[in-house]
């Protein structure tokens, strides 16, 4: 086995979990270098990643064009064909999104407590990168980047596992930044793929527990679930949205239609796009009728209860609503509605069915706003804006690597600061302990 | 199934999965009414724990006194068995814990960050109870206590699953706890033990994913790598502590003797002593006999390489060092030495051996000092003093329900905050993303 920068191609280690563990290694290896970076390098290495990628715009275009063409031949739908896709505008756009890394502030060093304690040591607790993150994900080569962009500010070798549908795009992109980051004076191995040793490597990579840090899946709640009972590395669960909106008996109407429709709406396949309406019954006469025409306007079809469905306009595609649709995450124009005998009905049909992403109550009853707050066990909680704003940008955390629906580490947006680990520093003059 | 203070007796409930996850759904509700308790409410509940477990002393010596019979002919050695007993002092001890922890800063509700978007949104991260946590451990009825009283303050539910060999106490701990809490108006469910249902049961609440939000497990690195490997529920890892001290050429000598005879001998069955010292080949000659004749005079065995022993002086017990010496968390009177060529050779070796707990250096040179704080990756590092004050109560964060050596959440000594998560709340005026 070698460490030095001249990777063995993988054929060399022809079994799966030799291979992931000796990338791994590589790996752990590569970020000592980069945890004691300055920001100055990190950024200057982020600037050059961007202009390696629109450098290599042509070879990424040639790669990306068989993963599409795989994927029409393999039935792929068009929404994911589009996702799927690379242009010269969109290579511009990742390229600029690590541009904007740059400019954030470096979260490695941040003094996150300190004193100076009774016995005059000094004690600090400051932030510092966790190692080498790994990420599993599915599709979307600009992910590929994404991750390897916050890996790299935060001062963290990565390790990748995406999806075969992006298999060819993503061998090019790791080979530039690889590249690109030798070019700097970095280790390549900062940013590796284990993509080559398939399921196997994968489930390798899931093992390597105290090689790889953390483990970021990222993608559908199969990947997701598949990740958390298989892995010994800590893993943060991302992403899974099955978020509520309630609309009390005191919401201003013309709002709750507003956030309702922007929620729903504005971009279906997200996991903040709100899968149930729960309506008040004190506010369901004049408030269900019109907003189920502007949802069917819409295209929405509504999976209502018996209460929704009596106040449907002809018109309005509905289903009879069963458990499963209010345990389900369309991410889809479709929309799950009940009507709910108050408050604490709403509370408890979220409690029975969120997945704890974001929920959402349109209310002008400061006394309402607050149980709900206070009630609700989501990731984020929001009163009188649309569940649309669970997001990294939007909270003005900068680029974010998923939005975590676990308690551990970090719930909700993660952006650069999740990424990093605390590290106690004292000193002192000779103490002992007496 | 009952979701009502009146409990099923273990044996109504034979299948351990069936009852571990009716135990998990009752502390998920009792954690509700929790959740929004004030502090007021908590401390005082903390108050009458006290209160209660000083009142039962009877009960809770008679109940031990099982423990530690059947300890004794078990063949339990005797630091365990003292360990094991309670006496009326413990007992009271025990209570002041509780009576000290209400005193403690509530972190419930504290605001860790907070903004107002560009968009007027107003955004706060709040600090909020996990919800449920688990706690598997081995023997040493306050640690029950303790973990009961963690949970209380930061808001949470507690599940414990304790050693086999304090099963008598600990069930009356639980009882004495769970009435206290009742007579205080406060669910009794949120101190519940799965012990009766042996290890099976220890299997069904590592799995109760979705039901307990976070295990901590507490003891021998057995103990710790089952829990890791077996757990679905998130997991910290905790205690296991292989820590070094490096003497560096530029060391003040007699700051170094007393560092390092207090850090293995002040306590030494606990994860914070030292077990390897390194020394600087050049402060070798005038360090190490005098340091190894200290070390033997306090009934230290030397576990030494070929360096090391040429320089131990008559009388003092040592052993050849094998690699197996550098991997040892011995927790007893023995100490592995290395002589390195320097502070590259010392980063090297802990890097390969240490389990990322404590390493401590001492040195005069500045540059020695920083470079050991930048790369050594370990939960706390520590210039000039012992590494017998990596502890929570030392770092002045009270008390503490285990110190962490992985990345994830939290690293080092875990206090209350380290027992809560965050939720995100955005206040709007009907915003919706354009």
């Amino acid at each position: 086995m070698t460490t030095s920068l001249e990777q063995p191609t993988p054929a060399v280690l022809d079994d799966p979990e030799t291979a992931v563990l000796e990338v791994a290694r590589r790996a752990r290896e590569a970020s000592r270098a980069l945890a004691t970076a300055t920001r100055a390098t990190k950024d200057a290495a982020l600037r050059a990643l961007a202009d390696a990628l629109v450098a290599s715009t042509d070879r990424l275009l040639a790669a990306n064009a068989q993963d599409v063409e795989r994927g029409r031949t393999g039935g792929m739908s068009p929404g994911l064909l589009d996702r799927l896709a690379l242009t010269p505008q969109r290579i511009a756009g990742i390229a600029d999104a690590l541009r904007e890394l740059a400019a954030l502030p470096d979260p490695v060093g941040e003094v996150v407590r300190g004193s100076t304690l009774p016995n005059g040591l000094r004690l600090q607790q400051l932030r510092v990168p966790m190692g080498v993150v790994g990420m599993i994900y599915e599709a979307r080569p600009n992910v590929t980047v994404d991750a390897a962009g916050l890996a790299l500010k935060s001062g963290n070798a990565v390790i990748l596992r995406g999806g075969s549908a992006a298999a060819s795009s993503n061998e090019v992109v790791v080979e530039v930044l690889s590249g690109a980051l030798v070019a700097q004076g970095l280790p390549g191995d900062l940013v590796q793929s284990v993509d080559a040793w398939g399921r196997p490597g994968a489930v390798a990579l899931m093992h390597a527990r105290g090689l790889v840090d953390v483990l970021v899946p990222r993608g559908g709640a199969d990947l997701i679930a598949t990740v958390v009972r298989e892995a010994t590395v800590p893993v943060i669960e991302t992403g899974v949205g099955n978020c509520h909106l309630f609309v009390d008996a005191s919401a201003d109407q013309a709002d709750a239609l507003a956030i309702l429709l922007n929620s729903k709406t504005q971009r279906v396949g997200v996991c903040n796009a709100v899968e149930t309406l729960l309506v008040h019954a004190d506010a369901a006469d004049a408030f269900l009728p019109s907003a189920l025409a502007a949802l069917g306007a819409a295209g929405v079809t509504v999976h209502g209860d018996a209460r929704t469905l009596a106040l449907a306009p002809q018109g309005v595609a509905t289903v009879a609503a069963t458990d499963a649709d209010w345990a389900t995450e369309y991410l889809s124009l479709d929309l799950a509605v009940r009507v709910v005998d108050g408050l604490d009905a709403a509370v408890e049909h979220v409690r029975a069915w969120s997945t704890g992403h974001t929920e959402a109550i349109v209310t002008q009853d400061l006394r309402a706003a607050e149980r709900f707050v206070a009630e609700v066990d989501s990731a984020a909680v929001i009163v009188n804006a649309s569940t649309r704003f669970t997001d990294g940008g939007q909270f003005g955390l900068g680029a974010e690597i998923g939005i975590s629906t676990q308690k551990l580490h970090a719930r909700g947006p993660m952006g650069l600061a999740e990424l990093t680990t605390t590290k106690w520093v004292v000193h002192g003059d000779g103490h002992v302990r007496p």
